[in-house]
């Protein structure tokens, strides 16, 4: 049994012959509810009446406004499942959040949003709509990386997609998925981009005497540093090429003040494109919470807890707040999904300017505290208000739904690739809605670590703490035995009590469900960036 | 400075010459805000404005309806910090608790509310404004217990106060407190009582083949068991002595059921009282969620976790809301002050069957986990809804504000003893109230284990598994050696993170509160039960 799974799991990349289940898109074991509609397609929980609820509504909403809705996704950077009010903090760690905290009240709360492990792989999934096991994005981009291959050479975007069916789509702020020509926002659907290539934490390296004094202030290593060519540009760009640099941001100070330039971009071209006949794509990628944090002159000691990481919290949602007010000054509530989450789980060895989670473990593990992330879902009129669910989403789930209320028609990509992400418009829009997901796949790096089905986890990897005390980067990557460490969620969220021999019934279930997953691997072999 | 601190802990019981700080009522350091009113009088934080403002509402309802207000506090067995959706779990875990959360969000959420280690100590404390290590209560009371001195004799209970001053007062459910004549809820100021003596645990030994086959099923020791009389009786007590055995729990299937005797009784005496002239004062005390937990008929399944505990989670949230809904049906949810908390974190000895807190620790600790819980405080028309505040606020705390509703002036309190309860009115009256508490001690026992002041902790000792996945109750209790562990729980909610070295600023002030509050055990001498 354990040598099956292992097996299933490792087919992807050293048993191509193995597949069994690679031509079956029936439920691969009695614990699914999942079919696939395709071979190349996630399977997904068929609900045929709640669609059709959800698409009627919709319909009726193209109908009155005569144009697709607007969508707007705010993701911000390494912030905590915890770190909102919405998800258990805010006041309680010295740092209130009152607008993400209204969006989650008067709208649709989802308390099992699942990113990857990290930023990169993250953005490429919610991009692609494709894991980043498939696309090669299987780790952050780091300054000094050599990229051989384009890893969106013969990828679509969603904003490509998007942009196609006659949206205007926007990326401001973080992108982190390459920055040479062919590989930037405005190279690979966006329309128009404004923001900064890198994470903050590049871009902060070489001016952070505090934190790095033996890279700053040591001139040789500071050379070989600077020879790499860390962009530290706020840039703006689009589709036809146009690349310009607006400002180079070289201290602390203008580092502080780059989320407030983004926000008032964001504002300045909602107020712009509500004007117009289009209706609009915009990710609103924070550079914010990701360390280092430098408070900016507006909010320094906003916070109660008064440390940069909690005060950069606090700007956060004022900037949420202010983007959809202005929403709400045009008119524009009613037409627009809103979306907000995190990329990951809190980065702990940056501590403490690091988030919170309640759960195990943190960014870079595949643990509850690096996967799970906070999710609300938003649209005035059209989401129910004070809705709550435990259903699951995965982050790359809005890839498709946004295609969907874009009224692309998602049968029509391409079908010589797997499709990791799941339509789930009806589960946000139909009053009593349930999520179409049945399964969540946690890969760590080119590894399938861990599995999430309904509220169980099954872990073939983890990070464990070498020592009491030691940061969770510190951890050392290792597997889980003879056979993987069954969580029961619900009764144990914090992942501390394994209950595989309480579950024998579901084990055999769970070990062909992984094989299945591994098996459309060997069918749709995965890129290798060499990342 | 490691010796004073440890000193001026020791202080209490075994260095009676050493209190320094025993005649200053002024701030013990420059870090504390707090002044005493009286040496035997815990100090709060002078908050004149916001009591002026509470006091002209509060003279200004009972001027209005003509009566004090009613007083209805609900405290839930063992129900961990996180377990309803208002803290962060709810549908997260497998239970909405639509009831709680709504109570919340109309209400006033108290992130940082503290009860004692344990359930005797904590309902102790709460009737009777002192720490349990002045009183002696300092551990559950155990069946088989001998008790030698009654721990009641020469304590005022608060329900025995607002009695004296026109209230009726009801406790209806569990009471832990002693079950001999003389130590019954109707022995100590409870007009009436309507429930059980003992924790719910203790009750179910006996019929409980699965968890205790050795005990039950061996004669032997069945024998010894049943000597010791254990009395699983649902007894009503009348102030004037009568007591009467209403049912005895002699099966799993009527202990699941008792909670709901316990609702219908409360709702039958709200119906009742609610027609008479007499405010009153309700301690409705669940006998769940407490180990062991069988879902009634009515909530078998009825979460989504379909795990007892969680069916037990959503049958209390039910309750509350029937309870509320009951005031609200009978026009006096506006004459009714409300408070929803827990009397300890969960209890992890015993799972699955336990609550989830996102903090460190459990019941039985004096971590996070262990002393924080639940709070919140509602009062339609007369408590801002939706104010949220991580004040401090120790459960002891309800003692004095119930006083202060109540119309008992505190000051003609005997001053023959210490009291450790702080008025809160203001801060839950306030529309911008703030907290008047600056520390919460937390006791181990007959240690003083840690103490909170703002959003630092302390600990002088510390619970430790020995090994990973070990139970916490398997922890053991150690110093925590030369200097306290000080945490900063904004930026470590979950205490991993030592910081003393960081806050050499605040240290020694810590050591001077530690110390001052030692040496009000030495001006006050506690009691010794035994226990």
């Amino acid at each position: 049994m354990s040598f099956m799974i292992r097996a299933a799991v490792c087919a992807a990349f050293f048993l191509p012959g193995l597949g069994m289940a690679q031509d079956a898109p029936a439920p691969a074991s009695a614990l699914s509810r999942a079919v696939a509609e395709a071979d190349n397609r996630q399977p997904a929980i068929p609900r045929p009446e709640q669609e059709a609820t959800a698409q009627s509504k919709l319909d009726a909403f193209v109908e009155l406004t005569g144009k697709r809705p607007n969508i707007l996704i705010f993701i911000v950077d390494d912030m905590g499942y915890g770190d909102s009010g919405a998800f258990g903090g805010g006041e309680m760690i010295g740092a209130a959040t009152p607008n993400i905290d209204a969006l989650a009240a008067e709208g649709f709360k989802l308390t099992s949003t699942y990113a990857q492990y990290t930023c990169t792989p993250t953005r490429a999934a919610v991009y692609t709509g494709r894991l980043p096991a498939r696309t090669g994005l299987i780790r952050p981009i780091l300054a000094g990386d050599q990229i051989t291959q384009n890893p969106w050479e013969g990828e679509l975007t969603v904003a490509g997609l998007l942009s196609d069916a006659g949206y205007h789509t926007l990326l401001t702020g973080k992108w982190h998925i390459g920055e040479t020509e062919g590989m930037r926002p405005h190279d690979v659907g966006f329309d128009e981009f404004y923001g900064f290539y890198k994470a903050q934490k590049e871009y902060t390296q070489d001016v952070y005497e505090m934190r790095f004094p033996d890279l700053v202030l040591d001139p040789d290593k500071r050379a070989r540093y600077e020879a790499i060519g860390s962009n530290n540009d706020l840039v703006y760009g689009l589709a036809d090429g146009t690349t310009e640099t607006v400002e180079t941001i070289g201290s602390i100070t203008k580092m502080a003040e780059a989320d407030t330039k983004l926000k008032d971009y964001t504002i300045q071209r909602i107020r712009e494109l509500s004007e117009g006949e289009k209706p609009f794509f915009i990710s609103h990628s924070f550079m914010k919470v990701h360390a280092d944090n430098f408070a900016s002159e507006a909010f320094k000691g906003a916070s109660a807890s008064k440390f940069p990481y909690r005060d950069n919290v606090v700007e956060v949602d004022a900037h949420i707040g202010e983007i959809v007010a202005t929403l709400d000054d045009l008119g524009e509530l009613e037409n627009t999904f809103i979306f907000v989450t995190s990329d990951n789980g809190p980065q702990m060895d940056s501590w403490p300017d690091s988030g919170y989670t309640p759960f195990r473990g943190a960014k870079g593990t595949t643990w509850e505290g690096g996967v799970r992330v906070p999710g609300i879902a938003y649209w005035k009129g059209m989401i129910e208000p004070g809705r709550v669910s435990d259903g699951l989403f995965d982050l790359m789930d809005l890839f498709d739904t946004s295609l969907a209320l874009g009224g692309v028609d998602a049968s029509t990509l391409p079908s010589d690739r797997y499709w990791d992400g799941i339509d789930q418009t009806s589960f946000l829009l139909a009053e009593d809605g349930e999520s179409k997901r049945e399964h969540v796949y946690n890969w760590l790096g080119a590894q399938l670590a861990a599995m999430r089905m309904r509220e169980y986890k099954a872990h073939l990897l983890v990070s464990l703490p070498q020592e009491k005390f030691l940061y969770i980067d510190m951890a050392a990557v290792v597997p889980t035995g003879l056979a993987p460490w069954l969580f029961n969620l619900y009764i144990d969220p914090k992942e501390e009590y394994p209950v595989g021999h309480r579950m024998n019934a579901w084990t055999a279930s769970l070990g062909a469900e992984l094989k299945a997953h591994g098996a459309t691997f060997v069918k749709f072999p995965p890129k290798d960036l060499g990342l």
